[in-house]
């Protein structure tokens, strides 16, 4: 039976996500789900199913932590634990950390590798509601890499595509550029030079995108550099977060307002819904050999459940191949173009 | 009497223009505004004050017109000809349109001209509310000069700090740098060197804010290079109005929701007017030798009546002294320093 590897530690809620570990076992019968942490933790997944495995650990990875010396200086962390077993264990198809971003990235990297030596950068995802329900739309970078050459966004945008093929069965994913304006010509240097990069890929490039638009349904992946992916994915959940407490504190101030609350709080609760990252929560890393989902540090049952789902649809439509074939056949017709050259 | 050249021409509603220079010309007795605009629309202005003026102009400048050529293609338009009212006239201290941005620019840089010869770029800014009632943030840049050097964004900072100092009353603005993360190291290269440099400068830095507390209310400058910030402001507007959209839909579709709203039709308005970007409208062309406010496309009475209302605080305050002194500041803070190596 293939394995999916939970570390539940590293994060605010082990206990939520010892529970979305419990759901996501029901969910998937097929599969075997390890949960990796502290002794007491990994004691509340023993609920009596045979696809949950536990591997208690002794330590854990803070924020703290310098990312660079965690596997060294952590090796009984639930981190690098759940990595090791990842790595080594060929039944494992991937895993979901709430821990630190840096150390996953890391462990990512060093422990599991790039998926070939043709990619530049792996990247770091996100994926964030849109305006038309149950849609959702993915960034990236989200973060992951400063300084990005034009190359690398090239890569994510294949990467992306490839993603959000697999994991939500999008034939042709839409693939737009964050700029300052839709002309071609707008952006930085950087922008335009990926622009021109992206319109020769064997993907449904469709242009830029203004940073207002980036939530109208109408774009299945955003390419950015990670410093204002960064700035749109942090932005988007600071303002959503800022209009919602404004709503909040304007109906405390009234009492009418409070009256009208209680006929209204289904539609508010839908609202707070649709925008409540646990439900598309798990950043997906691309481009190392196996899967890897980094969810929120607040994760809960709900995090892990839908990490967990995605999992299953990325290894059952063969991501991790997919991604390879996608990144060797833009190399391939680099090396036509040089030789026709 | 001192000038203030209202363009009421290239945006969506030129009447709505001319009702908030009526309203300015009241709240003003002192200063004389100067309507700009087509035959028809300026007549509208005529109400009997004293201090309004009116030019009439043929022509008007369009989001088509490339914004290097409108000067020499478009010199009977309403931009053109109240940048040379601003420009030729030693009595106008500043001018406000919503046309074009880039001509606008285009206009204020070629016929206006930099502050200083010390200056890299003048800059554009952006007003944006926070969760402070009643204090507004400013974004610079909000998306002027792409590729933006370190050594730019330390003029922003100082450009930045003047001008909410002049405009607001504030005594020491608080100064931050957008970034990925608020620890010194985080960011790009740019944003690493920018802020080596903030930290010399004789200003509040407060270090660097990530983009999901660009709101909160703690920061009165937000520096960054044009691209993020463009990123940054866009998708703030973007998600607040997705927020919105998202609640008017879920009121829509239950009835009982519908009559809560009735009760809450206040509340939702206080937050409504608290985001409306007419409150605070005006984004301020810093580094140019007079006062150029850039207006929303869809600018209307109050718009311009706040524009008007800033540019008379920062005529007043001085800013256009303070920006040329507080750049001359740094130019010779470098002088000395190179000299003391």
């Amino acid at each position: 039976m293939k394995k999916i590897i939970v570390d539940v530690e590293g994060c605010d809620f082990p206990e939520k996500m010892v529970g979305g570990c419990i759901d996501a076992a029901k969910a998937h019968p097929d599969y075997t789900i390890v949960v990796v942490g502290g002794k007491d933790t990994v004691a509340k997944a023993a609920v009596g199913l045979n696809n949950i495995e536990t591997v208690e650990t002794t330590d854990v990875v803070t924020n703290y932590d310098a990312p660079a010396r965690v596997i060294r200086q952590k090796p009984d962390s639930s981190l690098v634990k759940a990595f090791t077993i990842l790595n080594e264990d060929d039944d494992a198809v991937g895993v979901v950390s709430a821990g630190s971003t840096g150390a996953v990235l890391t462990c990512a990297t060093l422990m599991i590798g790039r998926i070939t030596k043709a990619l530049h950068r792996p990247v770091v995802t996100s994926l964030m509601p849109t305006k038309i329900d149950g849609k959702l739309v993915c960034i990236a970078d989200a973060g992951s890499t400063m300084d990005a050459l034009p190359e690398y966004m090239a890569q994510y945008a294949i990467m992306g595509s490839v993603y959000m093929r697999a994991a939500f069965g999008i034939e042709s994913p839409r693939v737009a550029l964050l700029s300052v304006g839709t002309e071609e010509k707008k952006g930085d240097e950087r922008t335009k030079a990926a622009h021109a990069l992206l319109k020769d890929l064997p993907i449904n490039f469709v242009g830029n995108v203004e940073a207002r638009d980036a939530l109208s349904g109408e774009y299945d992946v955003i390419v950015c550099d990670g410093f204002s992916g960064n700035v749109l994915v942090k932005s988007v959940e600071g303002t959503a977060k800022f209009v919602m407490t404004k709503l909040k504190e304007a109906i405390k101030s009234s009492a009418s307002a409070k009256l009208g609350y209680l006929f209204m709080k289904k539609a508010f609760n839908s609202v707070r819904e649709a925008m409540d990252y646990h439900r598309y929560d798990g950043g997906a890393f691309l481009g190392v050999k196996k899967l890897v989902l980094k969810s929120h540090g607040s994760s809960n049952e709900l995090s892990v459940r839908v990490s967990v789902d995605r999992i299953v649809s990325l290894y059952e439509n063969k991501v991790i191949d997919g991604i390879r074939d996608g990144i060797a056949s833009t190399v391939e017709s680099r090396e036509e173009t040089a030789n026709e050259e």
